[in-house]
């Protein structure tokens, strides 16, 4: 899966996700690299809306695991159980979010799923170059 | 300041909240109740998206804030900290949030702004009636 098809999944399954701008700039099976413009994603400060930073650096994350199940030949559905975001300092300008996975990770992750038809993995993103936000997500996979 | 005053500010200053269908239908100096349609916040399974669901949360949590500040006569800022969700059962309908501050907290918290300029409150949102997610949230008042 390239990233132009993730992008044109995440836009036309999750509309959200467009409204906001959420475009894929890279993708590999360790890491995402995402961003988002500031002028839909404004709040009353003229900086970027919190509920916004949550939201793309959810789908970062989330993109980044459905890509590597997808690779993998797993039709399973990702869902998110819970996540946390610490907001550090007020972002002008566009958004951008990054999120990796290292190899092991994966394959344990993938293993899991396959053993047992459900799997856990938590993955955290870094907001902007300066570390703006952290996030940090717990999600599941579910073989039906 | 009513509901609809208040709905108009958040639709005009986050304008990612209208795009939501973010809908305040009730507000006192006590508590706020606000509703979400699904299709515009529709995930990959057709429920509600975590991102959105998230979103509203913050909207419903911010809005009873700063709807206190501002009826208590500060123009403090208004800014979220950090903050937390748990995601326990998808929504297949319309999103519902509310929020309460007790009248201790709310003095206590007004009270403090006052003194030091500088004033920390957290807020919990339950979403929908089964408690399909509970949010958290720290804010911070800023008096410039």
């Amino acid at each position: 899966m390239n990233h132009h098809e993730l992008q044109h999944t995440v836009h036309t399954t999750i509309p959200v996700s467009k409204h906001m701008g959420f475009t894929i700039l890279s993708l590999s099976d360790q890491q995402i690299q995402v961003s988002a413009p500031l002028p839909q994603n404004i709040n009353i400060h003229g900086t970027a809306f919190a509920g916004s930073i949550y939201t793309i650096a959810t789908l970062t994350a989330w993109s980044l695991v459905y890509a590597i199940l997808r690779d993998s030949g797993s039709g399973a559905d990702l869902v998110l159980g819970e996540a946390q975001i610490k907001y550090k300092a007020p972002i002008t300008a566009e958004l951008s979010c990054q999120a990796r996975i290292s190899t092991p990770k994966r394959t344990l992750f993938l293993q899991q799923l396959k053993q047992s038809g459900r799997s856990r993995i938590p993955i955290p993103v870094s907001v902007n170059i300066n570390g703006a936000a952290a996030w940090e997500g717990k999600f599941i996979a579910i073989q039906h």
